[in-house]
Formats: structure tokens, C-alpha cells, sequence
């Protein structure tokens, strides 16, 4: 850990940007620096969901200040991640191309369940500790989280698609605030509360907290009017006056609101006031702690060997019945070969193995789909499903190491295009093939490399004479490989010359 | 039963095509008649895997032949199911169109596993009884069944993409039949049963049956040796020795032979040759009793109201851990719905409100997936899980409806061509919408009705104003259907009318 005494996250929300620096005391986390600025990202959503260009420009000078601050923290050190707006801007990976250059670290877009995964971590370090079940509420700029959780352990995850800006766009587009136009907001928002309410509603939870931007400033305005800065149903009650009596958000006469927030209060007193009557709630408290916190307690964990990732693979693998001796077998070998064909690659050759790992013991998880084509079930959820601790990038690209650990390569043409994912396809194919006896096999070393115009791979001649199964398959792979282009040579060769090369 | 006294199925096999007619007497049936035609299916598929020209025209010939021979029989007692050939060829909706009005009945494609099912059924009907787990191999023109089971229950499924015609064209092309050639087949075959071995060997099973015409004609060879019928590795040496010493399947001096079954007996051979070696079978018996028995068995099955579909379903809603209060709340109200909007219409309405049931109690599988657009991973399993009972088409019905519950009608636009399909979304969309809270509710009666233009939803209007949300959601919901160009127009009435209507 010495080396990462510093962490940084950034949240790219939809309401604001935020950068949080802080040092590591064991496993503590003490906030050094943090930044903020309201790039409103959600509203530079185009009617047919894509960024414009100046909202994209104040992103990027956003992100260029933030990396500044960020320069010379190692790459391990600094987690960025994108939440709803980036979710569902059709031009996201060209926005997340300039951003990352911006920023100058790789950013994560982070599904609606892992925000809330996330944001939980967060706020649950800064509570006081207690066996209470745990209801957090977080009102984020395009999406709003729903978690109830005990201790630091979110048992019940939701993420709807409505947040403070994107409700605010669309029922007070030009600030002014009606009766009307209130009452459909609200009631729009408890339409979507509607399917979640049954989880989610008083009972199931003891304490209520609201962690976001939105729900700290509603805190603030109550506390400025004698509350005691707890959010009750009255509080909401007055507020909804106050707003109607002015009538605009340009009017709006409340002292203690920022005048950055002003602009999308409606939208998120809406939501806030949906969800306070739709889940019965009497008392919500804002608390501090979100998406950023629980970003660096998660990639602290990382480094303490509490890999979240490593949690839901081990997870899955029991949820879609994998067979765990096959797996581990394949996932060994693969491991192996990729480490021979990454060496002296140019990637984070510890985190690539780590996903060949990965790949090798969930590659069979769509057998419980169907067997028949059970490597696309695989890749279908390893694309979609929620996987706590992953991002969007990282399930993509497992998703597509599956998809290729068998049958024709020419589907793969696109993204073997890199040199890291060819080699990191290879590696599982070639375990997958060796072990697709599925039984324990006394395997003698194998070797492979990367040569001019394709690839090596060496066994031992003995061997092969024995598992003329295997030798035939090899032959095949070959074939498979020539469709790219690529030479794909077996080499039988002494087995003392093989263990003299491990 | 009464109605039904005879049933008949049609095996569209990759090798022959089969009729079989049965009576029924009580649980059992008793063969009639039987026809068989071998049009080998397998060998019209061009390279791009397209069926040609002159073998459509000789399948379809053979299906008014057979179509002549069913005449009269009522729509609910023949089942014509099509296989491995039909699964992969290109073109085969447009061949299944063509062939349907020839026979004069539907045709459902099943899948390998579905197949695997069948068959067993129809084999194990045909065995002496017994405790014995029981090993049953299939070699058709195209693919492979594998089963084990135990009395008339499989317990283990596989289908392999390989068969008798399928092979034969592959590794003996012109009919010669070289040491070269045989050895390259067998090799393949045993490469394609590698992964499947470790499940179906020796030791998994008592008994090993062999079911299809590629193994009952072998059998027929060896017994004619002097055999007694069994199959054994000895006798397959004999038999490879005579292959090879004819050297061409024009010239096999084999008495016992049916002319017609030369030219696929070499690929048939390697299949065998390699299953028995890989799965370490000493002795494979002949047995009668095939697909088409199994299709009649399962037939008569639904009468007997043990239809393995329901059993299906109700495995699903436990696999995938469907909140099945929930379901059958959507279901009932779905069924309701449905019956009203298709009394009249042109079709088979006990087996499409079956159908939509079906759906509403699976319409949630994909929540196990993740709960963000779980419509369509409920679409996604659906349509490519092994669900034994369910023709693949049907699966794609039960997917799409499944897919259209929720969310977007845009997407449905090409299905709701179909007044049954519109229909039966709207019944499911309906359903689920007024459930969407998920708790038990006092649902006064609904009534839909189609009109020109679209539709009318008759509800009560005390419940209505009670019930705001759900009012506001149907409002959204005539949006969607106005994207179709129909109108849903939601009538507001008294609680008493909509009685009397009930």
C-alpha cells in the first residue's frame, strides 16, 4: 500500500462533476481535497439523447482543471466514474475518449445497481455504526438510487431513471413553477416509485437517509425554517408553498439555498416528495457520504484483497450452477498462457490477467441458459447482468473473451484488433480446448508465443501422441486462426525441453 | 378423449421422413399404420446452408403423401415435428410455409434437447420395465441424442451436431470408403463426444440402448454375422472390416442391408464406432420405439392434462426465482383480458390463452438477469433456453409477448401485424400495468374491447380516482399505442355496469 498513501475519485454525475482526493490510514480513508462544479451534463442531453458540444466543452474544461489537480497520482490511485447521463448518451464513447484524454485516467461508466452499490459504501462509512436496516435515498442529476442496507452491506439495490435535472427539464422547462406542473411531476415520479414501493416502503427498514446533493439542500432549507434539519412530510408540505408562491425558480426567496441548486430544485423536490409518500417515510435525514466515498472505500478494498469483483465471480459461479473443478482448471492454464503472451505487452498486465481469470471461470455460466451456443448465453450475461464491483468496460470486454473461447473467430474480427485481447483470447480458447475432457489431466507444460504473422504454441509430442483427441482439435484452432490471417503452428516437442522453458 | 381416438405424429427427420398413426386406448397407443420415405433432408443443404430447389420438392411431395393419409384427422390430434435440418437451414420458415400447407397441419421445429426428450419417451415406452438407469443413443441424419434415464423419465439430454448423412457427406463424398476417410470420421466424431463424455460414460448407466435406423440397421447387420443382435466393439471391428474391404458403398456385400441405407451406413458407422469407444459401451441393443412414438406419447400426455409445458413453467418460475404472487396475479388478470379480446377470433383460442398465461407467469424470468430492461432478458431466455415440451416457435411467441409487456410498443410494430399477437400483448401490457404494485389488490371488473381504430378499456371510475397512479400509467399507455396508430381509449365507468358486463 505504500506506494498508494494517496486515492482520488471522480464522479462525472449529471448534475455535478466531483473530485475527491484523500489519504490512507489503514483502512480509513481522511478527505485531503475536493472539488465541485455543476457541469449539468444531463442537460446537455439532445432531444435524441446525445451530448451537444458546449456542454461537452464545459466537461471537458471541467475535467482538464480536475486532472491537473489529479497529475502524478499513480494510474491504481485515481478511479473516475460515469453514472446515468453517460449510461444513455448515444455518443458517450466519443465523449469518454476526449474526457479520458482530459482527464488523463481511464473512466468508468458504472451501471444503475453498482452507482447504488456504490453510493451505499459511501454513505454507510459516514453513519454511526448500528444494526439498523438502513433505507438510502440518493437524488442524483438523471437517475435517483434506492438501497436498503445493514453495517456496510447492501442487501436491496434500485436505480430509477429520473433525477433533479432531467425532471426539471421536463415538467419546468422554463423555471416556472405551477400548480399543475408540480402535481404532474410528482405524480410522474410515483408512477416510477410504484414498482419498487413494495420492496422498499416503511417496514422493511429502520432509520431513512438521503445522501444526495438535492436531498442536503432540501435539508438545509427545512433546518433554515426551524426544522431540525430532519425531512418530514410537513417540512416537504412548506416547501411545496414556498415554491408555489414564488412561482419561478428565478424568485425563489430561500436564504439558504446556493443559487447553482436553484435551477433544479423542482425537479428533485418532486422526486423527493414522491418517494417520501410513496414509501411512507416520516423522518429522512441527509447524510453525508456518495458515489464519490464509496468509489475510494471500494478500490481501497481493492488493495486490501477485498476485490469486490473477485466477491461476485464467486457469487455467479455458484448462482448459474458452474462446474467449479472445470472452470478452475481452465482458469489456471489460462492464466498461464496468458502470461507468456503478455509479457512486454504494453497494458496493466496484473489487471488483464486478472480478467482472463475471470473470463475462464465464468465462461460456461450460459450453460443454464442452454447448451446448444451456450458461449453466447454466456456473453449475453456477462454484457447485461448486474455484477457488483464491475464496470460497464470491464463486462464488455468478458463479455467478448466468452463470446470467442470457442467456435469461429470471424465474429471476433473487431476486436481482435488488439493486440492484449488477441493474446487474452488465445490464452482462454487454447485452456478450454486442452480441458475439454472435463476431467483432471496430468497436464506436461505448454508453451506459446507471439510470432511474426501469428503464433506458436508448444506441447509435448509424447503427450499429443496419447490425446490424439486433442491434437485433432489443435488442428481445427488452426483453421480457426488462418480465417484472421494468422499462423497458428503446433510444435511437438521433447518434454525436457519444456520444463527446461517454464 | 372421446374425440381423439386417434393421434398421429410426422418425424421430418434429417434422414426419412416418418408418418406414424396410433389408436388410443386409454394411456396406451396402439400403432395403426406407418410410412416412411427417406428424403434425406441433411443432403439438400447447400454450402451457405440453404435447402435446395429439388430437395424442397421432393420433401414437400412426400408431405402430401402423407397429408392425403391424415385427412380428416381433427387439428389437435396430429403433431409434425421437424428437426436438426430444419433448425439450421436458412431458408426454413419459407420451406416450413410451403410444407404446412402440403401436410395440412402446423409443424413446430424442436430443439436438440426437445428431441433428446422425445425420443426418450418413445423409446422408454417401447423397454421392459425396469430400475435400471438406462443409456439411449440416437443417430439421426443430422444430429445425435444422448439420454440417460430412469423408467420413462430423462434425466440427462444432449444432442450433438452430427449424423449419419450429415457425416457421410463430409468424410465420404463420392462413396469411396478409405481407411484415410474412416479413421478422419471416427476422429472427428470422437473430437464432437469429448465434451459430453464425462457425463454419459460407462458407470453413469446400467443399460445402453441404441434407437435409431442407423443402429437398428447395424444391429440387423452383425446379428445377420451370427450375432445375436447386440451391438459390441468385436462386432464393429467385423463391420469396419467389411466397409473397408468393400472399399465403396456401392459395393457392399452385406445381405441384411436395405439398399437405401448404403450410401449414409459409412458416417452412421463412425458415429457408433466412436460413441461406443468414448463412452466405454461394451454392449448397445437395438430398440424400437423413436421420436415419432415419444411425439404421440407426449400428445397424449396434454390430454391427460400432463403437459410437460406446464411443467416447464412451473420449473422456470423456481429457477429463476419469479415472485410467483406477483405472476399469478398478472397471469389471471392477463387470461381475463385476453379471453374477452379474442372471443371470436380466427384461431385457437384455448391453446393462445394457454399461450399468454404461459407468458405472464414467465414475464419476469430476466429479472434474474438484472433488473434494468428485464423484458428483454426474459425475451433473451426465452427464446434460447431449453424449455422441454415447447416447440422453438413457441418459444418465440411466449418471447416476443414477454417482450412487449412493458416499455415501447415501437419495437413490436412487425408482430403486431397479427390481430391474435396485438391482442395478447395488449392483454399481458394490461395486466401488469394494474399490478404494477405488486401487492394483492381488489380489482373491480375490466373490460377491453377491440374497435375500429383501436381499442376501448372500460374501468371503474370510484377505482380509477382511487387509484391515481394507475390512471396516470394508462394514460401513458395510450400514448404507446398511438405510436401504432391505434387509439386506447379508457372509459371511466360505474362499478355496477362493469358487473352487469362481467
Amino acid at each position: 500500500m505504500g506506494e498508494y498513501s494517496t486515492l482520488a475519485a471522480v464522479d462525472l454525475g449529471s448534475n455535478s462533476f466531483r473530485l475527491q482526493v484523500a489519504r490512507v490510514v489503514g483502512d480509513q480513508l481522511y478527505p485531503l481535497d475536493s472539488l465541485r462544479e455543476p457541469v449539468r451534463l444531463a442537460a446537455g442531453l439532445t432531444h435524441d439523447k446525445r451530448l451537444d458540444e458546449e456542454t461537452q466543452a464545459r466537461a471537458l474544461a471541467c475535467l482538464r482543471r480536475f486532472g491537473e489537480r489529479l497529475r502524478g497520482l499513480p494510474p491504481h490511485a485515481v478511479r473516475a466514474v460515469g453514472t446515468n447521463t453517460l449510461r444513455v448518451a448515444k455518443n458517450a464513447s466519443q465523449f469518454l475518449k476526449a474526457a479520458e484524454q482530459a482527464l488523463g485516467f481511464p473512466i468508468e461508466v458504472v451501471a444503475g445497481r453498482e452507482e447504488a452499490r456504490l453510493i451505499y459504501l459511501g454513505v454507510a462509512h459516514a453513519l454511526p455504526a448500528s444494526e439498523d436496516k438502513r433505507l438510502v435515498i440518493d437524488i442524483g442529476g438523471g437517475s435517483t438510487e434506492f438501497i436498503i442496507g445493514r453495517r456496510r452491506q447492501a442487501l436491496k439495490l434500485e436505480s430509477l431513471y429520473m433525477g433533479c435535472v432531467s425532471w426539471s427539464l421536463r415538467f419546468f422547462p422554463d423555471g416556472k413553477i405551477t400548480k399543475g406542473a408540480l402535481k404532474e411531476a410528482e405524480l410522474a415520479a410515483r408512477t416510477e416509485l410504484m414498482s419498487i414501493a413494495g420492496e422498499f416502503c416503511a417496514g422493511h427498514w429502520q432509520t431513512a437517509y438521503g445522501s444526495s446533493g438535492t436531498i442536503r439542500a432540501i435539508g438545509d432549507l427545512l433546518a433554515g425554517h426551524g426544522g431540525n434539519a430532519e425531512i418530514t412530510p410537513e417540512g416537504l408540505d412548506w416547501l411545496r408553498s414556498a415554491l408555489l408562491k414564488a412561482g419561478d425558480t428565478r424568485k425563489l426567496d430561500l436564504p439558504a439555498l446556493r443559487p447553482d441548486r436553484a435551477p433544479v430544485l423542482p425537479g428533485g423536490f418532486a422526486i423527493l416528495s414522491a418517494a417520501v409518500s410513496e414509501l411512507g417515510i416520516e423522518r429522512l435525514r441527509p447524510a453525508t457520504g456518495a458515489l464519490r466515498e464509496g468509489v475510494l472505500y471500494d478500490l481501497l478494498g481493492r488493495f486490501h484483497h477485498q476485490d469486490m469483483r473477485d466477491v461476485t465471480v464467486n457469487q455467479f459461479m455458484q448462482r448459474y450452477h458452474v462446474d467449479a473443478s472445470q472452470a478452475r482448471r481452465v482458469a489456471k492454464l489460462a492464466v498461464a498462457l496468458a502470461s507468456e503472451l503478455l509479457a512486454g505487452a504494453a497494458c496493466d498486465r496484473e489487471a488483464e490477467i486478472k480478467l482472463v481469470e475471470w473470463a475462464a471461470k465464468l465462461h460456461e455460466v450460459g450453460i443454464s441458459v442452454a447448451h446448444s451456443g451456450y458461449h453466447k448465453h454466456s456473453a449475453y450475461i456477462l454484457r447485461y447482468a448486474d455484477m457488483p464491483g464491475f464496470s460497464k468496460r470491464e463486462q464488455e470486454r468478458l463479455s467478448c473473451l466468452v463470446l470467442g473461447h470457442r467456435g469461429s473467430l470471424k465474429k471476433m474480427q473487431a476486436l481482435l484488433a488488439s493486440e492484449v485481447d488477441l493474446a487474452e483470447t488465445l490464452a482462454l480458447r487454447l485452456a478450454a480446448l486442452v480441458h475439454r475432457s472435463r476431467r483432471p489431466l496430468e497436464l506436461p507444460p505448454i508453451h506459446v508465443r507471439r510470432v511474426k504473422g501469428g503464433f506458436q504454441v508448444a506441447l509435448s509430442g509424447n503427450w499429443l501422441a496419447q490425446n490424439p483427441l486433442t491434437a485433432h482439435a489443435l488442428e481445427d484452432e488452426s483453421q480457426q486462426w488462418r480465417q484472421l490471417g494468422l499462423n497458428f503452428e503446433v510444435q511437438w516437442q521433447e518434454e525436457a525441453i519444456l520444463h527446461a522453458a517454464s
